[in-house]
């Protein structure tokens, strides 16, 4: 998959796909900076440092800082769809073979599957999913409200997948009936929160349980009707088998090849960059 | 009540109480200036003129601009936990009164009380809860240890207080057996995660329901095996009757005065800092 940039049109398509090309090389230094040191480290002139060109050059393709941390954030929702896809998608060809599963089960186990990746992707790469979620605990007064609109939109495809398939199980059955978006948004929120608040407290010197996303999965959706023992037993199969993993980056993204087509796809795009250092 | 300082020993009596008074005078400007404009915009340059004094006098009382933020987290903390401990005060008093309230009921509006006083306390100060939370969201490259640690301390006192009102309901069987403390820690990592994602959403420009706090709590409890229909009787109960309002004010901690018998604390100490100006 090729992705594609937000303010790419007004050129033609030669151009657009050069610009295209370039714009994905810069984001993948950004990218580097970002997780190597916060986006504090992340700056036009380090970005430019690292590119061994101009400031003026990266001008040319993103008119600011803000820019490119706005479409760099953009790239890792994006990502994270895609990763809750696949999680999703792997689930349902698991489900399909099983005599066992009801639809029902089958409803339940891809809502699991999409929260379960989430929680995964947030354990391997924290550094990547705070460029996201840094802003949800910025005060009101410091996030401009651009930025409050940007981070909504960019979880929005996110949320709306997710709403969907707590939607398919409330036809069911297997979840009370509500507003699916309200339960999209509230599992998200629980997610996120677990997400942020286990990595303190490890940090603070307790050890709770080390599964806190994955309960706080189940709890909720046992808090909205479905059955204990289901879940226990979905969500036990589904990370025994590895159905939730992780097996792409958001670096594959900005290649022009396919990732699940090329396995070398990673060191591709680095050796790319690295060619402009003298 | 009157806020100790988690340094202030090795002094003679009266010098420390003048030390305090001082450092309450400090965090009372470091208060209005954070919540102002964020802790960015809290420096010791920024602190000392805005006390008419120099900064090497601030430095007399705070060893660096870290020690005033420490400490000012430290502080909203414990008012965090007061005002917890005021709901669950107020809900009990309420409850004893109440003859179709059976002593599990009682156990789970204990519950309820501190969660819902959290979230209230949220909603009408974000700036100052952001202040404590913040830390939650920033990447662990990003966190000193030292920070990481300290967030956890502060927090402490909160997490056990729920924990044991959690095990209380525990005992009653109001709740399936399970670690009380994970619970406490995963009640807390939902509300902070609803706290965030709600401020987000709304700007968003959706409106979910504006009750996500306390559609949260509830779901989290009726996972836990709590009764759906008791629960939203309570809560219901205790948002009619106000019971799980905030009273005081972070600034109370800093008044010489207990704010529960001079109302007036808030002027007095406000009138305190301002005549220290030409």
């Amino acid at each position: 998959m090729i992705y594609i940039f937000s303010q790419s049109g007004e050129h033609s398509a030669i151009v657009t796909l050069n610009r295209s090309r370039k714009m994905r090389e810069i984001l993948g230094v950004a990218l580097d900076l970002a997780c190597d040191g916060g986006l504090d480290n992340l700056t036009l002139h380090r970005l430019a440092g690292r590119m061994k060109r101009s400031v003026a050059a990266v001008y040319r393709y993103f008119p600011s800082r803000e820019a490119v941390i706005s479409e760099l954030q953009r790239l890792i929702a994006t990502h994270i769809n895609l990763i809750a896809n696949d999680a999703q998608a792997r689930v349902a060809t698991w489900a399909s073979k099983q005599d066992d599963l009801n639809p029902g089960d089958r409803a339940l186990a891809a809502i699991l599957a999409r929260t379960l990746a989430y929680g995964i992707y947030a354990e391997a790469t924290p550094d990547e999913l705070g460029m996201v979620t840094r802003y949800l605990s910025t005060p009101d007064k410091m996030l401009p409200e651009r930025d409050a609109t940007h981070v909504f939109e960019i979880v929005s495809d996110s949320l709306d997948d997710l709403t969907a398939a707590i939607a398919h199980a409330q036809t069911h059955k297997m979840l009370t009936p509500a507003d699916p978006h309200d339960r999209a948004v509230m599992l998200w929120a629980a997610l996120q929160g677990s997400i942020d608040v286990l990595r303190v407290v490890q940090r603070g010197g307790r050890s709770p349980h080390t599964n806190l996303t994955r309960h706080m999965i189940e709890t909720l959706m046992v808090g909205w009707g479905a059955d204990h023992a289901t879940l226990t037993h979905l969500t036990k199969t589904i990370i025994d088998h590895d159905l939730a993993r992780v097996e792409r980056t958001t670096r594959d993204l900005l290649s022009d090849e396919d990732p699940l087509t090329d396995t070398d796809h990673e060191n591709t795009a680095r050796t790319g960059t690295e060619e402009k250092t003298p």
